[in-house]
Parts: C-alpha cells; structure tokens; sequence
C-alpha cells in the first residue's frame, strides 16, 4: 500500500505535509522533502505571479518532489445585501477595537476552476505534485497536468466525494476525516457537512477505491501513522503537526495558543471565511459564528471581512479573531523542525509495529 | 496493552460487543462471550427485577464474563411548560399518522446514580464487569463493585471526563470517538459536545492515562481494530457491527436501512431521547431536532414523546421516526452470527499485521 504511493509521488515516506495557507512556506515544504517526505505549499491564495515565486523559491530549495495545493471552490457568487447584513453583524466587534469595517467585501481569491492562466502557470513549472481543495478543477485539466507529469491528488470528506475524484482521473485520495484543522474539503457545503471521523472515512473510501489513499486528520506522530496504515492507507497527511516547526509562518500568538490549554479545544465554524473550517475556538466561533447570526457571505468574500476584523483585533493586541487553524490532536503537537519532525514519526511508526 | 485488557476482563480477545439498549439480548452478550470477546447487555431501561432477569438470561448461555452496563445520566428535571412545547412541536407528526401526543411524559428510566437498590442487586449477582454511560456513579460504589469483584468500564467523550474516570477509580476508559453510533457518553451535554474522532480522542487519552484505554466509534473490522491498538488502545468496542447479527434484537426495519443506501448517512441528533445520539437520518433529524424548534425535555423525558410517536409512525408502517442507531461506519456492517462476525475481526486483524 505505502509503496504505491511513495513510487507514484517520488518520495521515500508515504507521510504528508498538509497545504495550510497561512502556515506552510517554501522553507516548510523544502525541508520536509529533503527529509524523505513529501512537502506542500498552497497557492489558494497567490495570484500567478506571487505562486510562481513560491514554486521557485521552493525548487531553490529542494530537488525532491513538493505537492503544490490549489482551492478548488465554486467562484464566490457577490450579494450586497448578505455582505452588508454581515458587516453589520460585525461591527460591534470592529468598534470594540476602534475600527470600523470595511465598507465592501472583494473576493479576495480567484478559485482555481476559472483560472486558465494559473493552470498555464503549472504546465510551465510542471511541479511534481499538484493537489486540489474544495472540489475538481475541470476533467481536462486535470488530463493535460497528467501529461505534463503532474501527478494529482484530491481532497474527498465523504465516499461519494472520493468517487467523483477517482472518475476524475485523479491519482489519489486524501480522506479528510473530521478530525482535521482547516478548511473542511466537503465539496457543496450548502449542502452540509456529514462530518465522519478519519477512522471511519479511510475505511469506507479505501474499501471502494483502487487509487491510493491519503488519510488526513487527527494524525499528529507515528501511532496515527501506523493507524492509518492499519486502516488501509497508503499514507498520512499532518497539517497541525508541523504548525510549531520553525519553518513556518505561524506568528508567536499562534504558536502560544498551539502550545497551552487553548490547543484542548477545537471547533468546526464558518464565521471566519465563509466555509467550514476547524480552529482553535476563540471569539469567531464564540460570538460570531452564532445561531441566529446573519448567514456569512460566500468563500472567500467572509474571509475579507474576517481578515479586516483580525488586522483591526491584532493591531490591539487580540488574537480573539484570527484564523489559529488546528485538528482535533492539536495538544499533540510538537515544537521540532520539520526534518526532525519527519525522522521521529518514521521511528515512531516503526516502533508501533505497523507494515 | 491487548494483554493488560485481556487478563483483566478475563476474556481471550480484547473485543467488545457494545451494550446498545433495545438491540443488545442475552444471546448476543453471551454468543460474544463464548466466542472469545466481552458480550454487553444495557439494563439503563430496566427496573431491578427486569435486570435481574436479564442478568440471569444472560449467565445461564454463557460461563464467562459478560459486561452489565448502566445509565449515568443526571436524573431528569422534569418542566411541565417546555415538555408541552414539546408535544405541540410534535403534534403535526402524531396527526399525520392518526394519533393524538400523550397528555404528558415521564422519566422512563431511572438513572442508576440515584437507583441503590440497582446497586443492591449488582453487589448480589456480581456480574464479571460493569460499565457506565452517560457519567459515573458515586465514588463510593465503584469502590463497593471493586470489592465484590466487578471491573468497571466508563465512557469517556474527552480527555477532561476520562480524566475524572480514572480518578473515580474506574478500572478502563472506554474512548467514545464522534464516529461511534448511538446515544453520545457526553457527561454534561448541555455545555456542548466536542465530537472528537476516534483516532484523535484515543491518542489523546491514552498518551494521558496509566488505565487501559477501550477504542469505540466506527470499528466495523479488523483492519479497524489493528488502527485502535496501533493508536495505543488496548482493546476494542464495536456496536453497530453486531446489529445485523440474528441475535440482536434489532427489527426487519431496522436491518433493511442498516443494509442498504441509508446506511450511507448519519447524524447526531437530540430529539429522539433528549441526548445527541447518531442513529441513520431520519424524520426526527430532519423534521423534528431541527434549527428553531423548541428545547427537547430533558433525557429521558423526551424519549417518552419519541417512543410514542414512533409507536404510532410503525403502526402505520413508517419507520421514519425510529431510533436506527448506527456510527459513520454502518455501511461496513455485515449480517454474521455473532460468533462468526468474533472469528472473522480476529482473523482479519491478524492480517493486519499488528501487535
């Protein structure tokens, strides 16, 4: 199983470093493939001049193979009226910090869906992975990045989603349990969110499935790993395990809650940019992210409101706003370079005994 | 870790039938005791004489150690002004099926925190093991089942309550991950449910407990089982798995939806008993425990209301208003005898390939 898919993706360890935009970095994704795995960047939020310069600051700094992320959703659909009622159901918290809000909301990433000139971007740099979030990119893109060499990999959060990856042509699967911290991948969230754990998920789409699977979510060190692989993955995606590494970008107040009690206590919320995701909980989920708050602007319109009123928070000294994504394993997490991070969770899977 | 669990339940596998009230029988507990596991039946619905019925069945099928499990729920406060607003949220639905609601509703099951007498008779027959849902009993019982013999086993939704197991003197934790199918071990559910999955909730608790750690919550195989015990678990629960056994109580309805497309979807939903429980949708989740209706009357009230209008529902031949339990995994369910279903998780955790 782990042997498909380090021979498909290059890479000595089937172990994964989560996308996270925000967090990863070229440094990030660098030093885990120079350490055997395979390391990621996310270019969500890049226009194509800024996402070349992360897949070449990140070529500059390894020769292995680095997974380059993509945001798949559906393009954000502008409504004046829903934006307005949500700047107004923020205000309070704006002028709590003597700001006001924004007086209109942009949506402030192009999804990847109707970006052709990103797609170009991609067939010219020809990363050796490309993964998608939120959704598919159309069918002959994601063709003609095969023949380009580009192997794909998907995010799916239910089996049905891992279906409609495989009859994509996608090489394989990430099986986003709900454990994870970020953006939740469910494709159409306005039709909910089933919310299955990664135990039961790797299970129902491995047994449906000849691609490899990737089982993302709550793995935070080599017993996870190990689970995972019991469970019928071919390899394990961590994201909040590499949050404390010194290569990434997490700031100080970030890694302090990461670091203490807060880290006990996550929570899936919308409130932040429009879709669910999971975070450490803090006054988004608590006061903002309410029943009978005003429904939130699309993805990634809500998240321009949710970045203007953490730059208003931070700027006072509040990290009651920001975006502190991380998993349900989050006191799991540790504070070790990424190399380092890599060899202990190969030497921790080892010891549990796990093919 | 297996062996620890083992030697103390006294069973050759370190796998348990979970109680699961109304679809658990004697037969089912004993023909998993026989085959090597730890049968469970749930007395949380009887009165003293009805458990020592059962209790007795139960023995006289089976020489070994079977578990007894009891409801630890705070006992209901009853509130005659919210129960009504109850039964008028259901009145539509009693209608649709030529019913009136009851005029009123009681708490059908006495919690066991508040039943001596349940005590009295635990102390008389002294079952091999007991175990608690929902909360715990007073410290001082446990103590006293220790001392007639009784191994005690309590649910733990988080690292907080397990934590409060251990210091009750509890002997093992049973780690309830989001994944598991029925009624939520939650102890206070009105401050919220985290819904931790099982892989993270086990690592969590077992990196912070010396007591053996039971992994609950989307099992369904052995592969499953081998991710649990890869997870630091040193025994396994599984529910859902056994309600397709010829065995269990569980009706044709019942086993039609959990072998079919509706197995496919779960959610948690309190209005059936006044607890979140994750059964297979149904019109409870969507037309009943939905956003603005009124505040379910507390556990077990509200199970009165569900038990009558699902009385009503079935006598006209729907079973949209049943209490179908099952976890994120019921897809996996297969209809085996019970000492069959034992047999195979042994072999194909074997195959597994872990400790």
């Amino acid at each position: 199983m782990a042997a498909s898919l380090t021979f498909l993706l290059g890479i000595r360890y089937p172990i994964i470093q989560a996308p996270m935009v925000g967090v990863s970095t070229p440094e990030l994704a660098a030093a885990v493939s120079n350490a055997g795995g395979l390391g990621s960047i996310g270019i969500g939020a890049c226009d194509v001049p800024a996402a070349r310069r992360m897949i070449e600051e990140t070529r500059a700094l390894t020769g292995q193979p680095f997974n380059v992320n993509l945001f798949c959703h559906r393009p954000a659909v502008a409504d004046a009226a829903r934006e307005a009622a949500w700047l107004q159901h923020l205000r309070p918290l704006f002028e709590e910090f003597g700001a006001t809000p924004p007086a209109a909301l942009a949506e402030i990433y192009t999804s990847f869906v109707v970006d052709e000139a990103m797609l170009a971007l991609l067939l010219e740099l020809r990363p050796a992975v490309a993964s998608f979030h939120f959704g598919l990119p159309p069918t002959p893109w994601i063709a003609a990045l095969r023949e380009a060499g580009v192997v794909t990999l998907a995010c799916a959060t239910t089996p049905a989603e891992a279906a409609r990856i495989e009859d994509a042509g996608v090489d394989a699967i990430v099986a986003q349990g709900a454990e994870a911290g970020g953006h939740r991948g469910v494709f159409e969230p306005e039709h909910g969110d089933a919310c299955i754990g990664t135990l039961a998920l790797v299970r129902l789409i491995a047994g449906g499935t000849r691609r490899p699977v990737i089982a993302a979510g709550g793995i935070m060190d080599g017993a996870g790993i190990a689970a995972a692989m019991a469970l019928g993955a071919a390899g394990a995606q961590l994201g909040t395990a590499f949050v404390l590494s010194p290569e990434s970008a997490a700031n100080q107040a970030y890694r302090d809650a990461l670091s203490g009690p807060r880290a006990q206590h996550t929570a899936i919320t919308s409130a932040i940019s429009g879709r669910p995701a999971r975070g450490l909980i803090n006054r988004m989920h608590s006061e903002v992210g309410v029943p009978g708050a005003p429904r939130a602007p699309d993805y990634p319109i809500a998240y321009d409101a949710g970045k203007a009123l953490n730059a208003a928070a931070s700027a006072a000294g509040s990290d009651q706003f920001a975006a502190q994504w991380a998993g349900q394993g989050a006191a799991l997490a540790r504070a070790l370079p990424a190399a380092e991070l890599i060899d202990v969770l190969v030497r921790e899977w080892q010891q549990a005994g796990v093919p």
